[in-house]
């Protein structure tokens, strides 16, 4: 099996530290079986500033890269130098000797990122459309047939300054409106709400009326579903994107 | 189509409260097309006692019960008496005029619950079967292949007096070891540790080891898979049963 050696970059999940003379112990191990050195900053979650992602995005790409030269030095095969993590790429100023950047939520962004300021709701390109079933009226809710089973468990924000709840409602344009989230949710039952908790005119959101709900974390909302519907600016389905499931 | 009316037997999420004049308007709109009611006391879910369950039991037969008596008594048909909740279905202890119990977590059990106190972990029929990948002995962290992809992000226990994790770690038999809980968990990656953080011995749990990890919420983490792989007292697979998602 071609095989890559996992560099922990920020000491957040696994892997072998930069530095650490187990990187050349097992890439000779490995021998021509070894294809290169992979990392991913994990770590840059929780950066508050885009500073913070830019320093994370250095330590990211110069862990990869000085292992690389490590086990090059040392006659190792490393043609390949993977660094990964949403926000370092898209923050990265340098990426002089990498050669691949694994990222997934880059793709379609979230409401983490959006919070992390790496995008903006506008640049959220997923979204789950749910359709309006009821109201409780003197609770100021309107009761969706998106709960979490649709909307995935998900509350990555509550850790960020601004907790979006199950997410952000938007209409049938991906436009958000009067402040609403998706406060609560059972399985199969969305809760929206006011943000503030205040009133609403349920007049604006009778039964049988589409809502569109952006989601805390892309990965996490997507894998609950078989597959992407892709439209563009109409409303029109122009392909069906079947998902491979599992990991 | 055949409809039942939903009952909001205890304030939790929708329906037509008991005694609300509403009930017979909608029952004669839907005529010969009624079935009959419905209602879930998911209110059940935050109760301190058994006493306390027995009392939502009660209340939740008692409105369905009720309802369909005026249903019936206004010349409508009501054949269906149709109520739920796994905590209530344990604990209820008078279902006359009741047809029908809806039940989902009841048929495998999880840790939510066990620290219920509806059922104990021997009776958890369910679990994900993981392998250890890699450890962080300085971190007290074994590492594993099944993260919340696996798992499901549900966090249920969070709110309960003991706080599970992301689940409770056993050997392959089923049987909880050294008090393990996965104590985090990113998508891919599983990291169990002690519940009081202690060190761990790791030549316990060597890289290719399996562990089955109890889970929090039955219905959210096998939604994460395809099928379930059907075992008996041995570990041969007897059976894969599909399952059909969506909802």
């Amino acid at each position: 099996l071609p095989t890559l050696i996992e560099i922990d970059s920020d000491g957040h999940r696994a892997g072998v530290k930069p530095g650490d003379m187990q990187l050349l112990e097992i890439g000779k191990i490995l021998g021509t079986n070894l294809r290169g050195v992979m990392t991913h900053a994990g770590g840059s979650y929780e950066c508050k500033s885009h500073e913070e992602i830019r320093a994370y995005a250095r330590r990211e790409r110069d862990a990869a890269v000085r292992c690389a030269a490590q086990l090059r030095a040392a006659g190792l095969p490393c043609p390949v130098v993977s660094v990964g993590s949403t926000p370092t790429a898209t923050f990265a100023e340098n990426l002089d000797g990498v050669t691949e950047v694994r990222v997934g939520v880059y793709m379609f962004f979230d409401l983490f990122m959006a919070g992390l300021g790496v995008c903006t709701l506008e640049d959220i390109a997923l979204s789950v459309l749910c359709t309006v079933i009821g109201h409780q009226p003197e609770k100021g809710w309107i009761i969706t047939d998106a709960g979490w089973m649709a909307l995935s468990r998900d509350r990555g924000t509550a850790s960020q300054k601004v907790d979006q709840g199950y997410g952000v409602v938007c209409d049938t344009a991906g436009k958000p409106v009067d402040d609403l989230i998706v406060a609560s949710a059972n399985q199969e039952h969305g809760i929206i709400a006011r943000r503030d908790g205040g009133a609403l005119d349920m007049a604006r959101y009778p039964v049988g009326m589409s809502l569109r709900v952006l989601p805390n974390h892309a990965c996490a909302t997507a894998a609950q579903h078989a597959a992407y519907h892709v439209i563009g600016d109409s409303a029109r389905i122009e392909a069906v994107w079947p998902r491979f499931s599992g990991w």
